[in-house]
């Protein structure tokens, strides 16, 4: 077991209770990472369910839970012939932090019918740049259990240089030797720094909304993160995530609606 | 009040209740249609909500309701300060259709502080093709409610000649005038014929999950609803509809999971 599967593990307590611990590694300098929440969340409901897939997860983020004991509240609304369909609800100290309805499937890896290519837009990983640690007073945790190699452009306002569109890449891969599965794919879709940063937003983004849907299982090996938006109006900005694997496979899409920061 | 507003009606019997009543005039072949099954759900939540405007709606489809009596359920899971979130359910008979979380706020219009730009994919309304009206026969009512001009090569696979690739591509407005509103939105975004058919695909497609954010107020006019997908693999499609207004603005985002028919 890897120390993500342990930090997401969930414990069937009874038919619609999990335990859970969230894990202070997983921190974006206090509150917990978004992806890291619905890996746990997914970790619950596909125990659950009859199949083996999370082909859909729509994520409500009511509150911000922290590192510690909480709770995975799972309800089946729907057992079909070949997906079923659950509400999961995260409970800390009582009080419900995030809301999901989560379909889950089995994907059998069959030749797709038609397939979008890979765009071509990441350099090597060679051409791509990893950040330096986070100092340890800024309570970011999370970035030592990932690996990620930048795309050079995308990190421009790093260094008081944005792009000037909302856009963020990186090649992603779990520090400690891991192949990816459906759960780091939860982690995965929330892990690039927010895309309005390279639109000039700063400060902390918070996720409202975000759905992903798991299209195929992935390869072993780098996983490229693609992200981008379309619009920052109104305090709200979308981020659109594709996940591609090392084989050239579409395997995750995401979308979130998030809020501005004031930062 | 339009026949829309009418048909789309949400009329309060308790703190979490209202009645509604399905039109058989948004039928697709037998089914109704999701995306006006999204805005009676919507009626009820916005009409319970503080905030004004449905930014995040995410659909899980259970069942397919027929016309007739139903009732929506409403739970307000949080009111913040700025967004209010709810869970809602479509019962039938006693049975959950539907469920959905929702997300309002109030947008204000505001200049955006970046948009993308229209993509100039779509020819001129004169040069688009309204189709016949469905033979009675067949159920289609839907159509009667809307009035779609279609981008030629996206309705090739009408006559033998599919593009090979998911794409689906129309400008819409009500049949009966009425300026866009959210609710019009929810409609516009489940509108097109599903994007597989110009992948070869045929048959009844049922979406099992769609999620949709509201970006900004459309002005009035036409409506370009450009769809578009990424896989058809292992029995499932994407399908992503973006609606720009009449003034180039991009007015909802939408991405549904869907099933390939096998028809």
């Amino acid at each position: 077991m890897t120390k993500f599967d342990e930090a997401t593990q969930a414990i069937r307590v009874d038919d619609q209770t999990y335990d859970v611990c969230l894990d202070p590694g997983y921190s974006i300098g206090g509150p917990l990472n978004g992806g890291y929440l619905m890996a746990v969340i997914l970790r619950a409901v596909v125990d659950d369910s009859p199949f083996e897939h999370p082909v859909s997860t729509t994520s409500q983020f009511l509150k911000a839970p922290v590192a510690g004991e909480a709770r995975v509240r799972v309800e089946r609304l729907k057992v079909g012939r070949t997906a079923a369909f659950h509400r999961a609800t995260l409970i800390q100290n009582g009080a419900p932090q995030i809301e999901s309805l989560i379909t889950t499937a089995t994907l059998t890896g069959a030749d797709p019918i038609y397939a979008d290519k890979a765009p071509e837009i990441m350099p090597p990983v060679a051409q791509c740049i990893a950040l330096p640690a986070p100092k340890p007073e800024s309570g970011m945790t999370l970035n030592a259990q990932m690996e990620m190699r930048f795309d050079p452009p995308t990190i421009g306002w790093l260094s008081g240089a944005p792009s000037g569109r909302p856009e963020s890449r990186a090649y992603f891969r779990m520090a400690e030797p891991q192949d990816p599965d459906p759960f780091v794919l939860a982690l995965a879709v929330d892990a690039l720094p927010p895309v309005v940063f390279s639109a000039g937003g700063r400060g902390w983004a918070p996720t409202v909304d975000l759905t992903w849907h798991l299209r195929a299982l992935p390869a072993p090996g780098w996983l490229s993160l693609i992200g981008s938006g379309r619009l920052v109006a109104d305090g709200w900005f979308d981020e659109e995530v594709e996940v591609w694997d090392s084989a050239g496979r579409l395997v995750a899409q995401s979308r979130q609606l998030a809020r501005v920061g004031r930062g």
